[in-house]
């Protein structure tokens, strides 16, 4: 029976490396937002999916929070001289994943197939599916027009007010199969729980929830849906989070986000410091449940992990 | 009045140094093989071109007499994790002009143009001229069939035995217009010397002279066409020159290198150690001259350079 946890980057990723270190790698598998894959100098970058993967290799970058760890610029320093774009900084050893995945698409592999072979390559064991393989790209809507998610979150470092989203193509885009199987229950696999990791609500998980038929099929499993809280506190733990909510004139609380997801969900994580707020969200018709949700190390996120399947369990 | 010189990688990239040292950049361009080119992890690569450029700008790596300076392999390792073929090297800062060039190629740019825009970043004056924009490939001929040029050259360590040459898409590739122009004397540039740089004659400079109306253009120019020879002492200085001459069935002697080119060239430079050679090539109706030609450090390059370009004057 299986777990599976959607997720975006670097906060959803911690609570995966958990749930990775306490479930046997059949009994995991993980949906990840595509929403913010773009291409850049030629190459196809994946930036949440890659964040899954090296974090569940033990290769994530822990100073930068993105990328490829013991990295070295040397390319991007020349790329600089070339008059490339630097704006969004691929190293060294990263490269070669990016080079690796353009070779593999251009030879007609789809993006699920190149991303169990980066697993398998880097010793990751756990099923890591994007949410589709066809082309959604989120777009963050301002008042001076709608920017590419990576120009907005890497090259303007979320300076400029949120207005709204869009994710161009997702209409357009299936449900990658292997995720569908699952739900569906004919991939033999039976399904224990759903997770939503602690990642932000607007551009990590709602690209995979706007997928045409995602939120029925999650429904539709018929196992619990449990939220972790990515807000503690009124605050994000890392990334634009609460900016995001105050812009778009929602409380910058726990509760909201249960809100956000309260037509899906059946249960949901509040952090400790949150526990004030326990019964809005259980006002709500949710399952409630506090624990510490802030992961500085890797017993953190094994805590919460456990915490979780308990919580979905009970 | 400008100097055409043709060659190949690291031998003829020498004496082109040395003629970039003692020429203005108005007095000089290069018309360089891309018989070696190939497609690698999803690059153009320009072996010769690159070595020619790097040499150019003062950016050679000494130690391998191939790719670029200070150079590191973080990429290559990582590649190697992924499964990637690793024997060519690509080093970390060398791709940086190989997605500069890819990226400025999907863009509809020629080989032509993206060498120019190389040239300019890396502080190169002189006109570098691949001798094509349409892909000629070279194949060396093997009793055990036909190899891509790369694969004989770096994969195989020149070990198979050689029995002749293919350049294929030759007969449908267009002499560089900016050549063409030169030659022809439509540029607004006279032409006072053609200089075939001592370079291999089967896969560095026959590629060129390949190429449809080559020939007959370097003749109609009208000047002096001087080659070099890359033979001195029975012996190629790098390179497997004087081994394929041997399979060839040809002697590896620098007068069997003025035969080869004799229905094209009006003079031939011999090294002081065959200078018993000289009425041996004097016999083939050919102008000669005997100088130093082998070329340890940058006076040896700008030495031979003056010889060359006062020989042809003579």
């Amino acid at each position: 029976m299986k777990v599976l946890a959607l997720t975006g980057g670097i906060g959803g990723a911690k609570l995966a490396l958990g749930l990775a270190k306490v479930l046997a790698p059949d009994e995991v598998a993980f949906v990840v937002n595509t929403g913010d894959d773009f291409e850049h100098l030629g190459f196809h970058i994946a930036p949440d999916v890659d964040t899954l993967v090296y974090t569940l290799a033990g290769e994530a970058n822990i100073d930068t929070g993105w990328g490829r760890q013991d990295e070295s610029w040397h390319f991007m320093h020349a790329a600089e001289q070339f008059g490339l774009p630097t704006w969004f900084r691929l190293g060294d050893r990263d490269l070669a994943l990016h080079v690796h995945r353009r070779q593999r698409l251009a030879e007609g592999a789809t993006l699920t197939e190149v991303t169990r072979e980066t697993c398998r390559r880097l010793g990751v064991a756990e099923p890591v599916l994007p949410m589709s393989n066809d082309p959604v790209r989120t777009r963050v809507l301002t008042p001076d027009g709608p920017l590419a998610f990576q120009h907005y979150f890497v090259r303007d470092r979320c300076e400029p007010a949120v207005t709204g989203f869009e994710f161009d193509g997702v209409e357009d885009a299936a449900i990658n199969p292997e995720i569908s199987a699952l739900l569906a229950g004919t991939s033999g696999d039976g399904l224990r729980a759903i997770v939503i990791c602690p990642s932000n609500p607007f551009v990590s998980v709602d690209p995979i929830l706007a997928l045409p038929g995602m939120r029925d099929m999650l429904r539709s499993a018929g196992v619990p849906i449990i939220a972790v809280s990515p807000i503690v506190g009124g605050r994000a733990i890392k990334g634009p989070t609460a900016k995001m909510m105050r812009e778009l004139d929602i409380p910058a609380a726990a509760g909201a986000v249960a809100r956000h997801y309260r037509d899906l969900i059946t249960g949901f994580v509040l952090d400790e410091c949150d526990a004030s707020r326990e019964s809005e969200v259980a006002d709500l018709g949710l399952a409630t449940t506090v624990t510490q949700t802030v992961m500085s190390n890797l017993d953190d996120r094994i805590a919460l992990a456990r915490d979780v399947l308990a919580f979905a369990g009970a």
